[in-house]
């Protein structure tokens, strides 16, 4: 067995990231011959809290897994010990994505109630997809959505400080720190520490010291000339292990000393915004890093306490979206062929009632500025108002887009956040961005409740 | 390139899952010739909010990653753009654990500033260690406590209720999707939906449809009809798409049609306790499942109003631990060898004290329940009350002990759990365990703040 530590998933087996119930569904489908043309629809009922817009990431691992999706011999010898059919099984081996994909390029302010992308498919293959995307543009729409808030706030208060990500120690597993890296990126981030995700995806790595190193001399001013002697001018030197003022100082003279000019200091602990100053007042000319406990809220006090920095390393807060962990994505049926045809379906469940029909989301801007969402049919985008926002991605299976570049990503994100209003990018109760759905949309809405209502009465 | 959509760590490349700055601190011990043997200690500064204990999990993910710690030709390929020397490039290329691993076995109930693990080895090679430790086993840790406080809430309120995780598609990433399955069995969930956590671990896997399922077809009835001339007996049906009761009305008719027992009927939405009393009284003799927003507070009003289930599928809240996201997992440096002999090292920042010496956790128990823990400097073992908590599990980098499988580790946890008394167990506000420190440890730790800051002063 080849299989890492960390990396459970190998191109043999990778499609086993599923929930059980697609499989036993998509069996069913195809053992009962009930494999319909469908159009499933993923989106968010809301905003996570306290937030005005989400920007959304992953699309890229999207696309990748669709592009690659096939049943190896590890996944099918798993799935007949779970005794599915062998004809089932058969069919699985050969099974490939042959739909349609529609998206958001990843970098998009998106909002509750706006497709973030829909699948056209046989129903068993469009059902196959749920968890895996769900799962990934929603982990990486989190972070992105984060880091951009953290990147809002710089913005505003700050003078382009630096934000490096420093939280794979603390991200839910190896997946989630090396993709919150690249979602951090998309949101305007400038690095990480993670060397694995500068390996898989060119997020640029740095890396200072820790406490231990420090420790590990019996004086912090040995600890620095050792530092110093290794990496020269590339020392950011962590000052606070015993007194940060004094740390300060012994990296200046350490400085000095060596004749190197420091690439900065760090400071991890205490009050950060009062211990910023003091330390810029005894060495003016050395950049500061901040991390422990960094947010955008803390960056917001760090800059209304008129704390000085160069750049910050969010972790925790980063990478587990403390203050609001999850993006609730769905991915709803919203429309099936009958006799040939797409009909539009909802469910009628207690506080989750979903559009049917596939979608445009359009955007209009006034003065370079986004001035509205509308939400309708899709068979209605040459009456809607504004850009058209879903772009297809993928064509009779095949991907019909380029990729993008992470830095090209990034740029778009950043360009496209700032034509968002401040008022929807403020970290604190944001003012709700209008998501109109159009009349059209709305009446047809009614009209199938009342169909399926009435259906129900049969 | 043979990378899986998800899986971007292999063999060639897993431990690059680290941060950049373990590895610019390996290659100074390694170049500067400061490599002494170190211990460090992974712990808690408090447990998270609401907490009153957590449940150790994740060693076995970290035992594997040190015994097949390598570096690849693609890993130092990496390193070797990054401009890490050729020299320590090559000592990359041959570096193995060498050290000693004393951990807690998985499934022990652990408290704030206990020592789940403690690494002693060259300080290159322990350092190295840091990012992986933390992430595998406080993400574990993480869930197997939130899974805990499900199975508390049944234990106390409940009729032995099967729990099982749903919560694949909202989990940060695919590896938290996978190990929150076995961190969740662990816990004492029944099993998961997730058929790659089965294909890993064994975990058991299980699924039932989908609204998607019963929205293709035309009618409900046919929906289910069809799902049972699939599945027969094996059939949980989903009743909640157009209208609960109704729905489990016709769900009894159609098993009575087909003259099968059905395995059960899953709820999704709507009031859930109010429901499952109104299917109760429809179908009695049908199992019901409940799913949609459930944690261990829902199961808690679920019984408190009288509910009625045979399982419950927690989702987000379960995998992400909603209500409180992260274990604060540190890995510090408690000792470092000088002139051969091991002396205790601490750090003094503010807020952020941690006790030196490696240690010694033990636990006491009276009448068969836990009654506090003390922890002390690992020299005075023998003068300390109780059962030692910290195994031995690597000496001189080979694994010592046969890692358990995971029935036995639930088994374990389970037995473990049910002798912390229930006022720690409650899953609000719960009554502080106590950890004690004992007078030796607090003596020396007060020493050795004396001495650190005499030496300041030098």
């Amino acid at each position: 067995m080849t299989r890492s530590t960390f990396g459970y998933l190998t191109p043999e087996n990778a499609p086993l990231f599923t929930d059980l119930y697609e499989l036993r569904m998509m069996q069913a489908y195809y053992n009962q011959g009930h494999n319909p043309t469908a159009t499933f629809s993923l989106f968010t009922r809301s905003l996570p809290p306290n937030r005005g817009y989400m920007l959304t990431a992953g699309l890229e691992q999207v696309l990748h897994y669709v592009e690659t999706l096939s049943f190896g011999d590890r996944a099918i010898e798993y799935l007949t010990e779970l005794e599915f059919d062998e004809a089932f099984l058969e069919y699985l081996e050969s099974v490939e994505f042959t739909g349609e994909i529609r998206a958001l390029p990843e970098g998009t302010p998106v909002f509750a109630n706006e497709p973030m992308l829909e699948v056209t498919a046989p129903i068993a293959e469009a059902q196959l997809l749920e968890t895996a995307v769900i799962n990934q543009i929603g982990f990486q729409t989190l972070i992105a959505t984060k880091a951009a808030r953290m990147r809002d706030v710089i913005d505003r208060e700050g003078d382009g400080q630096r934000l490096v990500d420093f939280g794979s120690r603390r991200a839910h597993g190896t997946d989630a720190g090396i993709k919150a890296a690249r979602a951090a990126f998309v949101g305007g981030f400038d690095g990480t520490s993670n060397v694995a995700a500068g390996e898989a995806f060119g997020v640029p790595v740095s890396g200072t010291m820790a406490h231990s190193w420090v420790q590990s001399f019996e004086h912090e001013r040995d600890s620095f000339e050792t530092f110093v002697d290794e990496y020269g001018d590339d020392s950011v030197l962590l000052i606070d292990t015993y007194d940060t003022v004094a740390g300060a100082e012994t990296a200046a003279e350490v400085a000095d000393a060596r004749d190197v000019t420091l690439r900065g200091v760090r400071l991890d602990s205490g009050d950060l915004a009062a211990l910023s100053k003091a330390v810029d007042g005894v060495v003016p000319e050395v950049d500061e890093f901040i991390s422990s406990g960094i947010d955008e809220y803390a960056i917001a006090e760090f800059f209304d306490r008129d704390g000085v920095a160069a750049g910050f390393g969010p972790g925790t807060a980063l990478v587990t979206s403390t203050d609001a962990p999850k993006v609730e994505g769905v991915y709803k049926l919203v429309a099936v062929a009958r006799d040939g045809e797409l009909e539009p379906t909802m469910k009628l469940s207690a506080g989750k009632v979903t559009y049917p029909y596939p979608k445009s989301v359009c955007r209009s801007e006034a003065d370079g500025q986004y001035v509205g969402d509308v939400v309708g049919r899709r068979a209605e985008r040459s009456d809607l108002p504004g850009e058209e926002l879903l772009e297809t991605v993928v064509e009779d299976g095949e991907r019909v887009v380029d990729l993008p570049d992470l830095e090209t990503i990034q740029d778009r994100a950043s360009r496209l956040r700032r034509k968002l209003p401040a008022k929807h990018r403020a970290i604190d109760d944001p003012a709700p961005y209008e998501v109109r759905i159009s009349d059209r949309l709305e009446a047809e809405t009614d009209d199938l409740r009342r169909t399926l209502e009435a259906r129900m009465l049969e």
